[in-house]
């Protein structure tokens, strides 16, 4: 069998990933009597007198759900909200495992922006917090920048946020090791999607200067009729400093780093051999990345990292999102701000110490839950210094 | 420490009352690739060729969200949605613990109709079922209405069906001991709320061919001006056959039973003595009922039951909605519909035996697994039958 027979054989076995336990027992009319009618009466008058009890006597202050509307699933494209279920399934339990947050999927049967805002609005009381995933671009930007404005709980586009999050991690790592510096450093980001998009933001907000962007229509520059995209207008604005124009292998030219969230097999060897000395590639096209290890390797890329975890240096969101929630939650933030986004990917390189840190070795495993507990212990003093949290623990 | 405190020292304990888990192991690269990418993206495809295929590899088959805008919540009444949640997170565990069923809950930032149709329908997909919750009367109608028209998995309002459900199972067993038959009694229902008006649907059903119904401003007339209320004039059409007038002191003359779902002691032993020998009264009001148990006792009465816990024959939810949706879910059945409800009824009355069966002991007790098997193979084989089962099990 292979991995897909397998993971159906999988799937049909389990009938769903996750299940709904009690947190207590509820066996004989006592239990009933404290967990239900008529002592649970007395919680619900508290948090109707001060709904902040809501965190105290209910599962709010540990609940996020997992919301998709099945437009930009995996490698399948729009595959509908019932098909992408079980990836939500999944993403629900890697919470419960990586963070202990208790996590649910929400599928939603609308792709509809203002739908899709006002049903997350109107479910939002349940939830401490709001996982929104596999929502295509540029939907994805405008029901993310809505539901923060309407909500005072963290809203976190995973696709956006976790890989960029991981993306800077691994760049904060490589440049150790080639011994250059963000603000120095020139970076192509090909695909200005939801994640292209993301990691150009997060990495502007960390210090480097000059990002080149290109999409499938070749480099975003001021001087292209973006009329059509009021998001390439933003990203045209923000990066490029010297407007350069063409295409990728035009752009790759003299850079430091290329970053592809794109599509397979698109940087050749010769592309590469025009980029600056000690180059540093994410290729995270899945499961074909832009350019395969070996060949960079032989076209001189110093540092390498893909979205397979049957290479080195795995840019993997689940290194990020489960500690990132953790910390939001503990200290009930209001939004995840850039800060606790760029504490989140020094917690994550810093994970490496400098004994550790080699090419093939700048991004921890997956699996390690130590690095799960330092993001969130970063997450949390970043939300404290920036002023989002709305308890503090200490 | 009274009930109250105690209820509101445990609910801080436990900081709520549910958990998502994992039902699989997530330690591994391996289950990782499983569970999660690449693996996923199978179940996905095979869903998206077949949607009925998302009952075989997510949790959807089992899911039921505990929706709740916070309306009408015990005696509290309009607490709003996060003041809800303690009842909802209540009632989410007891579906898991009395029917295997996989429940969240769902509290609503809304109280519009259409919004709360709109939400509901987009978070649908996600779902095997719907148990609505505490919503106010006569806006619970329309949602549920509403929601049935849209939707083609179940859609059941636990306050009225629910409760209807046990108080025809009390009644049903109320008469073998007073020996009289369904199609012969006189049945006052006092409160023409949402299980009011669900407790005379459902008695009409059953072959009850009087019932007058009072609330507030009265009987129920054909001749009383109802324009205000199309629930109203709905329930003077199929009631009062004889066109009773007047208040409930002058229809309880003569009335075999008397139902309350209405105010704490508005019946007297004086009324109680009007009604016809060997009356059945179930005083639904809480904590406070219609009339106590002893009272009535004094005033003549046959068979009592009460909501309460500390009285014999407690007319307790608890005892229909996990082995309803558990039949509902486990046949895929498009609809609750009023087969199914009956079936639930007799299956209810008919865990006492003939010998057990006495005027202290018409209901079963609301810890007793086996009832809820009962209840879940009656819905199941009433659901066939009624040809709204989607999946045949026998």
């Amino acid at each position: 069998m292979n991995i897909y027979e397998e993971a159906l054989k999988f799937h049909e076995e389990k009938k769903g990933k996750y299940e709904i336990k009690p947190t207590c027992e509820v066996k004989t009319a006592k239990d009933l009597s404290l967990a239900y009618t008529p002592g649970v009466a007395e919680p619900c008058r508290e948090i109707h007198k001060d709904p902040s009890k809501a965190y105290t006597y209910t599962r709010k202050w540990n609940t996020v759900a997992v919301i998709s509307d099945g437009t930009a699933v995996l490698g399948l494209g729009d595959i509908g909200p019932l098909a992408s279920l079980p990836v939500m399934e999944g993403k629900s339990i890697l919470f419960k495992e990586f963070g202990n947050v208790d996590a649910f999927p929400i599928v939603l049967d609308t792709k509809d922006v203002d739908e899709i805002v006002n049903t997350v609005v109107n479910i939002a009381p349940t939830l401490g917090g709001i996982n929104l995933e596999d929502i295509s671009a540029p939907r994805c930007f405008e029901v993310e920048r809505k539901l923060k404005e309407k909500l005072n709980i963290p809203v976190f586009h995973d696709d956006q946020h976790g890989t960029a999050i991981v993306v800077l991690s691994g760049l904060l790592n490589a440049l150790k090791i080639v011994n250059k510096k963000l603000e120095d450093i020139k970076v192509i980001i090909n695909g200005a999607g939801s994640a292209g998009t993301a990691i150009c933001k997060l990495l502007l907000s960390s210090g480097v200067k000059n990002i080149v962007m290109c999409d499938i229509d070749g480099v975003i520059s001021r001087d292209k009729d973006l009329s059509h995209n009021i998001y390439m207008q933003e990203l045209a604005n923000i990066t490029n400093p010297n407007n350069e124009a063409g295409t990728l292998k035009d752009v790759i030219k003299g850079a430091d780093v290329f970053i592809g969230v794109s599509a397979p097999n698109i940087v050749s060897k010769d592309m590469v051999k025009t980029m600056n000395k000690d180059g540093i590639i994410f290729a995270m096209a899945n499961p074909t990345p832009e350019i395969f290890p070996e060949d960079a390797k032989e076209a001189g890329i110093a540092v390498m990292g893909t979205g397979r975890s049957d290479y080195p240096n795995q840019i993997n969101n689940v290194l990020a999102f489960p500690g990132v929630f953790r910390g939001a939650l503990d200290v009930r933030a209001t939004e995840i701000n850039e800060e606790m986004k760029v504490a989140a990917a020094y917690a994550i390189a810093n994970a490496i110490s400098s004994d550790e840190l080699t090419p093939e070795n700048i991004i921890p495993k997956a699996f390690d839950l130590k690095v799960q507990a330092l993001v969130a212990e970063a997450v949390k003093e970043a939300a404290i210094r920036s002023g989002v949290a709305s308890i503090q623990y200490f």
